[in-house]
């Protein structure tokens, strides 16, 4: 299993690249999608819902939209390939070119942008593949208007189906708030999906530990630093997002209604948090590098002693019955009845005395 | 005790995770318990108190909550599990559903949010347990109304009884002032805990440092880790405050009046103090490390120089015995009849030479 | 090729001098070119274009400048080397010297200045060369006065012909918008060029990484370096571009215009990025130092291994046979008529428990 | 003297604690003097004085306060267990009771109030013992009235003589400006101190780097930490001062004049210098961390060396002649005549070659 | 060489220090010159200049200091030890005692200061001391009143010769425009004096590493340290240069014209670019260290495979030659003819296999 997560998720993915050559000379706002195609056909999810009503349709091609029903519009589009969709989607609500080149743009960082008639918001939804370890980003934009959001993601994952169905029940607030209050339940969604990703995080830097400690190897220190880019990254994806909440914290923002400013503050103080943990967390995995490395140092130590213990027995020993192997034709001891059992006597000594000097050293 | 130290505490509880898998999709403001129930049963403290008079009693259920009797009232909530009681508490004085859901959200770092009608607090109660050198910290919420103060906390531990025997002293100034600054020897007790949880710490340290520089073993490591742990964890949990105690310095929150200032910038002050002495313990905890290191390389070097002091003697020695040791027919040495002794002789030489020579290199 | 590396490339541009001895004493705004001749003579390419017309023309001489045929005027200046000419240039629009001083100052830094008439912008354009692994930064000014753009670069590279052949499309903004969008669009092909080096680095960081997994060896600690210092040299390059952008955009920049200004944050939000990458670039090549020194330490622990086993087991067989060497006259055991193969015995049960030893400490 | 130095002084001091764990509860503003009585009796030494005029005496009860007789006084309160002292000293001059209990509070870091009659200042005079190489800091306060200052310091130490002997001086500045040019020569007092301290360290610095380089043995690390210890608490004793007059310097302080501001500048500046010293000091005391841990690794190096050599020299001459010490019964060399001067030869000729691979490596 | 470098220049010179015990109890403004006598006589060069006429003279006593003949006047004083001078100087102009105690304090920082007759400006002129190594500072202040400018150097150097020789020139600016441009022309010759040293200290790094990377030896760690000290002694005194220029520049002082901004603009550019590169330098001369180790640990290696590889060679072979050298009466193979070639074979068996094992493990 380790051959293969080194081969090839940790290594092709260590940086995320930009590719961007074939960019240089295009006109700026030039719909461009950065990614691969992820799913097969774009499809737009239509949400027409007030206090009393939700009305929900899926369809394919935009020209098929139907008239707005309710008081308030959610269209969530699910695949960003289809350039010449999401163009009419901006020409249809006249958004500016530069804002769809970033909905597609899946290297833009998150960041907030206000314009005269709309709020145009970047997020990265993340998850976190247990089975190979690897961080997910998903590339997200929201789009305010007047009682319309525009919602936007590469695939069709279901990360808005609590969402869902939480409009279905009538008596919630997002069915009678405004639309503002709605973008904030859309985002404080991503931002849940942050603490899970945590949680997955650190019970990897607990096994990680444990492994460390009871049996360090050197794939630990890849996996280590692993960790740590996980943790780098995230920190990269999430730490715009407190600018971005702190903006529409603010009030200057012209679609933000008061009421909802309470929950905004609420969203803000788990971005800080998330935030933290991160920081705590980079911490902790450079820690683990100096306990990896502690631990290898000690082996190393255990290795030595081993090595001087049995020399340092053995080699006076040694000497001693070369001594007595030596061919001198006048050498009286050899001649003494109990000279041999008397230097294995010796000999014994020796040991003794060595064992005890090693008890005295604390290596034994 | 080490194993059972390494086993559990340390590993298990290395992170603060968030668990929120859960709550993914649930409305905001949902009062969901994110802890585990630490007493049987939810406590109400009802303390009415003016100048003249004090008057104590418990409840258990909010219904029983008597009129008020006195000019203030203190309501102190000890468990945090039975959300229907906090939400009637919450009804009852219009507080913000987002407030009972940090109140009971163990994961909030503290912070002050100012609504029209009352003030909330949340900080963090830390003690220190000695047997087992873990810092436990519990979730305590304040809610400063007009002339009642509502205080929340996890357990009935019995943080807040000096607070009640002073009430006790109809000369103190608890009972003359007014509110806030109730609110403000609630905070200083928190604060003055936070002294004994440093000093706590100071001892670990000072205990790990002796064992370090006297035997250092391979579970230092772990124990300096684990203290690091908890001095990043104390400061990542008091930090926050010091922001808090600046919006309640700033003259800018209603509820404070002028008097109180004077005392809130010297909690101000206490803060600041804890912050300080935490970076120092963090900087002293990683010079630790160093020791740690320095120590065990110090041991690896010995165990070397004994190893090749061993070696270089006893090589040479082991080659003349071995030279002698030959069987060629004609070796002129070996009939001499002083040869033996000869040798004997200019092997006392080399050990003596090979003295001489460790002691002008300082290896003995 | 590694030889080659570091003799020259490596150590001689290891940091960038400034060799201004010369310099002391002139006068405050001497046109003095800092660097070598690149390129033989100075081209002037005169681009008058307006929504209806381009009309493009290379002169080598400053004083057969055409009159200005369209509403607007682009001169790009290649070559630095000639200060006669750029003086011409500065006076025949009044740039004051120490602008023109900057322009050939190759060492300046990005920086903006403002002047009552015109904008003067200093960029870096930075270019990777594949082949020896280095970074190429060229010195890039612009000027922008009402209706002419003033662009200077030190060789002849073809940087700015995705501009030119912009400029062709009759329907392109930059033909219908004021000069500062064309300054906009100079501007973000700098700063496109930054996202192929970044790519360049990452790749050159990971093909690193993996040698340094593979097979390390001290030429890696080298590359490391190298890598990390073009890292820390593109930062400063560019860090100072962010203050640039966010002067621009501050609204308080007279020739500016508003609708130029939803552009300018598109530059500012790449240049951020840009930024930010450099930073993770940075952590991620140091902590490649730790891997390669932990991939060191394993193989020296490989070494120690090997050594001490073969030691371990060989040293007391060898004792075992020395002793069985002596020539004492009275040795029972060697007149025993199994001895030898008893002793053999006893040997491979030494050499069996000693492995045994070895799978127990995990050695094996 | 080593094992002296660390059994007590450098453990136990480690780390300031607060003790703090009996003061919980009680009332702020309560006075308890936190460290140990270091003098017998407290001393108050009255001082008034004006432009003609000085006047001094000693008292022991602050009931025999005598009348102030000059335009200006100075009592200078040497000794802070009497808290019943502290506390008339306080009521005499409406001293709020958080002041008292801060000038008690050995544990209050630097700090500056102002009250509406008065200025609050607290400092640390820091000393150095050279003899068992202590940093020692005193709690030094100031309170600053119309025409009166007071100040507290813990022992009798003389360090406000030369202030005493100055004051003789009639022409002296002291004499003819007001109070708040006084205060500042006080503080600057304090700050001169810290030049010294500084000094002292620098010359512990230069004597450790000196031995390290010579001779590095383990208890250097001890050394080199306790020197970065100290250098660390001063920094956190010193930096508060900054803003301490910074507010003074900023002109919005009530009793501090226009006159008196070019001297605060001047000792912002001093301060500022104190701290910047101390940066640079911090920065390299932590490189004599690294030199010896060169040093160190360096020796074990040589170690290695001298271990190296010895086995490769004679570990193929002491095979070679177990090799012909054997028992076979045909070995053709034991017969030649000089088989045995052949060999030795030989093992010369393995001598040289092995010394002259040694050359080549640079080991010897 | 490098004995002499070590013993005296690198460790008495390690830290600035104050040596300010004797001047404790001063009255501020006291002149005392804290350096050594560096030359024999101060020397005062008084230039008077205009447009039209320059007239330059050199006077030794301050009382023969001739009337102002044209409208700007320029003070040289040489030499900073003659405090009578200086305070004949002081007396004259109207200078604060303060600013002439700062004028003779060569600890002083550099730093601006403002009266309403004058500006005062400190800095430090740097040059590099080849043949040693070594980095020298020279207390340099500036005095700008209404066109006087008083400049003073504790040395005769001839720094500002090129500022001389320039005045001579009747075209030059400095002789039409106000004293203000003259205070600038000086400052920016003290700032082109620091790209000099810059290039030295570029030039000591790359002799440096190239010596590290060739053959470490431990007296490279000292001269690393050696270097890092430099740049953070030349960082300390060029960083507080950036706050006076950006002082100058803000426009709020009244004796900088505006005409002279533009040029101050220019300075601040070259200040800001002196400071980075030197943060540039100290990340590169700490990479340094981090070659110097991994060179280090890299020979360490080397030295234990050859160990290694000798010992897990011969010690088998050892082991079989001692076997066959015992004396046990039966021993089969001693009696078989080609026995002891049979053992040869073995044994070159033996050592075939071995070096493949090595191969395969990349150690030859």
């Amino acid at each position: 299993m380790k051959k293969k997560l080194f081969s090839k998720n940790l290594l092709s993915k260590s940086m995320n690249k930009y590719r961007s050559a074939r960019k240089i000379g295009l006109t700026p706002g030039s719909l461009v999608y950065t990614g691969e195609k992820k799913i097969a056909t774009t499809t737009i999810i239509v949400t027409d819902f007030n206090a009393e009503k939700v009305d929900r349709r899926e369809i394919a091609v935009f020209t098929e939209l139907p008239e707005q029903r309710e008081s308030k519009r959610w269209l969530h589009i699910q695949g960003l390939h289809d350039t010449e969709l999401l163009q009419m989607v901006g020409d249809a609500f006249s958004i500016h070119s530069l804002v769809l080149e970033d909905v597609v743009n899946l290297h833009q960082s998150p960041k907030i942008e206000e314009f005269e008639d709309y709020l145009f918001i970047i997020t990265k939804m993340l998850t976190y593949d247990e089975e190979n370890g690897e961080l997910k980003s998903e590339h997200i934009s929201f789009i305010l208007l007047d009682n319309l959001i525009i919602s936007f993601q590469e695939t069709d994952a279901a990360y808005f189906d609590p969402i869902m169905r939480r409009l279905e029940n009538p008596k919630g607030r997002m069915r009678k708030y405004s639309a503002d209050y709605f973008l904030y339940t859309l985002l404080d969604l991503v931002v849940d999906h942050y603490f899970i990703v945590i949680d997955a995080l650190a019970d990897q830097f607990e096994r990680l530990e444990r492994n460390v400690i009871s049996n360090p190897t050197r794939y630990h220190v890849e996996e280590i630093h692993h960790l740590k880019r996980q943790v780098i990254t995230f920190r990269k994806l999430v730490r715009p997002l407190r600018d971005v909440t702190n903006i529409l914290l603010s009030g200057d923002v012209n679609l933000i209604s008061d009421d909802t400013n309470v929950f905004l503050r609420d969203l803000y103080d788990h971005t800080i948090q998330v935030i933290d943990s991160l920081e705590t967390q980079r911490e902790l995995v450079s820690g683990l590098l100096d306990t990896y490395l502690s631990q290898v140092s000690h082996r190393m130590n255990e290795v030595m002693k081993v090595l001087t213990i049995m020399s340092t027995i053995f080699i006076p020993l040694g000497f001693l019955a070369g001594l007595y192997g030596m061919n001198f034709v006048y050498m009286p001891e050899l001649n003494y009845k109990y000279g041999y059992f008397s230097l294995l006597g010796v000999m014994l000594l020796i040991v003794i005395g060595m064992i005890l000097f090693f008890r005295h050293k604390k290596w034994l």
